[in-house]
């Protein structure tokens, strides 16, 4: 079915509907690179006594600020001043938990980062409250830095998020059926600076690496985003968008069974791709199970020194996640595989023995070997993408800021 | 980025996208049921002049028919008449190419099949023009019987099809890189009878088939849709739409690794789902090399019958089958998963181990069994889906078929 066309109703709530629509065209347009108000009423369609009452709105916002002289038009007249998005706007804040770390970064509304922190922390099996006043902490400290003022928090986690924003099951934090929201919302208030009011939202951290990807490291349309912490996660990426699957549990390739009759998987199931290319399995193949500290930092280094149980067991992943990937290539046709998180640094190891598989398994031929490229963001994308995130859905919709 | 407001817009190319919008809107709401023109303009908040103007067009362009009295609206004045689809409008035409088969299929504008044509065809090896030209005699001959003027024809085949048209590769008939339609046209063109100036599109079987269990079979809006004919086909469908991947070639679960070492397919890879639940795997598991004729009929009679190893055949195929759908559901998690095409005439046979096989893989559990459903269309899906699709085309935006 067709959008209602909005032109034939009348009323006040289709004009504040088309308003709301057109705020959003001009600074839409704005996003792109700093223009003049004349520009803006080009590129949209807009008149422009239209493009100047809507940018006077987003003026007031504190969205947009005028930024001098554009460029000579060539027209008669008063010299158009270019419009671009305020970088003292509202910010957009992303906050990560992950097994050994915690992470908090700030964006301004252009998407350049303000402020970043992280700090190990050893989560597993700690309580979710505290390490939500650990993380209140790092939040807070990293919001100073920044300057700015956050319109939202978007949470990364490694676990299993539903549509509500509850953590169904994070295995390797030992959580289950946590509300993220309501367990932040008590650290951040005992500030008392306002952040427990931000809108929370709570996403699955290969979801947020995916979206990163696709909105800061030039992935195609159509793609599937691979990344390890100490599960293996991923991202399915459609026309642009996260495919979320009916529950919001989709891109669990950890799970998908690679060799049926394999080992015993955490989640129950036998041979599951985790059980060759997650932390445990690695490390158990390079003879290095019970190691303290950073899995992927200490197989990089151990690899980059030509220690071969190190490359040998990072071969046996790699042939693992070729499996999987091109049975995920066959059922979705992506137009390219990412390797992200803790993969990117581990991928000239990885990256073999998966080419090998996907040239082989990948059913439309040829596959060429360039649809498999390594994520320039590694473990920094589900953070950006956290609180990308939410500066975008501000340049998406700003009608709620510009208070009317 | 949000579309245009066209109601900001002037000019004449946005008023003949409103006008085309609004009888998108108007036969949308018909299309649900007789509707009087009072009822419609409630339901799509248009005027009352507005809808009688559309409905005219409408009317005028053989699309909608008055049907008598519309229910008492308790109103003063002029008692509505409740318009409706109109039976006699133009039809969809759908044909199917199958490895022993030829059918097509006529339905009316309400999605009604009008005529039903099925033909035994060795078609494996056989050159494509051979069997155009067969087939074109089948469509005119169902197309007579109908009585209706096809609006389009939709072509099923048993192969990938790549965005535009053309068959990449049909294994099972042995074909590769055939321009569909343009093959279809000359033989459709000897008959004289306008057939040839039909617009014809091709898809894959499956991709039909999903579409028909979402149109016809009830299905959820995000679902995972696995057949068989030769070889093993599937669909997703998500948010009531085909995902179609980057270049057209998505929903080759038959090529999904099962067992990595396992027998080496046809494709050139080896274990894939193919090599477990395709009709060569089957037959050969259940001693039925070689046999001729309808593989999935003379299964269903002797595993009917008791037979022992069709039904160890058939188990199986079945597990095969849910390794590789608990693979699926874990990197899509649809709603559901429904066992279409020949499946579904064996499926009491292949749903035991496929259940079990998904209770023990899906990895966000409880994974309800009643969430894997046999498809009531069975083998007339992908030829259903193919007729409908066009129908639905012409619902969906009736604007070119009103002539202005």
């Amino acid at each position: 079915m067709s959008a209602e066309p909005d032109g034939v109703r009348t009323g006040p709530a289709s004009q504040q509907g088309m308003r709301r629509a057109n705020l959003a065209l001009v600074l839409g347009v704005i996003a792109r690179g700093p223009r003049s108000r004349a520009e803006v009423a080009a590129e949209t369609g807009l008149t422009r006594a239209a493009v100047s009452s809507l940018a006077e709105q987003l003026i007031s916002a504190g969205l947009v600020v005028e930024e001098g002289p554009a460029a000579p038009s060539g027209k008669v007249g008063r010299p158009g001043t270019a419009l671009g998005l305020n970088p003292l706007g509202p910010g957009g804040l992303g906050a990560e938990i992950g097994v050994r770390h915690l992470g908090v970064c700030v964006v301004d509304l252009r998407g350049e980062v303000r402020a970043w922190r992280r700090k190990e922390s050893a989560n597993r099996g700690r309580p979710p409250a505290a390490v939500m006043a650990d993380l209140a902490q790092l939040v807070r400290s990293a919001v100073a830095e920044s300057g700015l003022r956050p319109a939202g928090l978007t949470l990364a986690v490694p676990g299993l998020v539903g549509g509500s924003g509850v953590l169904q099951r994070a295995a390797n934090l030992g959580w289950q059926d946590i509300p993220l929201a309501a367990e932040l919302r008590p650290a951040l208030r005992l500030a008392g600076d306002g952040l427990a009011e931000l809108p929370v939202e709570a996403d699955n951290e290969a979801n947020l690496g995916g979206l990163a990807e696709r909105w800061l490291g030039g992935s195609p349309e159509d793609f599937l985003y691979v990344s390890a912490e100490a599960g293996v996660g991923a991202a399915v990426v459609v026309g642009g968008r996260l495919l979320r699957g009916a529950r919001g549990y989709a891109g669990e390739l950890g799970h998908v069974p690679v060799h049926p009759e394999g080992p015993r998987c955490a989640c129950g199931a036998h041979g599951c791709l985790e059980q060759y290319a997650g932390e445990t399995a690695v490390l158990r193949a390079a003879g290095l199970s019970g190691l303290r500290g950073d899995w992927v930092t200490l197989l990089a280094e151990r690899a980059g020194a030509g220690d071969e149980p190190a490359r040998a067991a990072l071969a046996g992943a790699g042939s693992a996640l070729g499996i999987a990937a091109a049975g995920a290539v066959n059922l979705l046709d992506p137009a390219g595989v990412v390797l992200g998180g803790g993969y990117a640094r581990l991928a000239p190891w990885l990256l073999p023995a998966m080419r090998r598989e996907l040239a082989s398994r990948v059913t439309v031929r040829p596959w060429a070997e360039d649809r498999l490229t390594v994520s320039r963001l590694g473990r920094r994308g589900p953070l950006l993408g956290a609180a990308v995130g939410v500066v975008r859905a501000i340049v998406a919709d700003p009608g709620p800021l510009t208070g009317g």
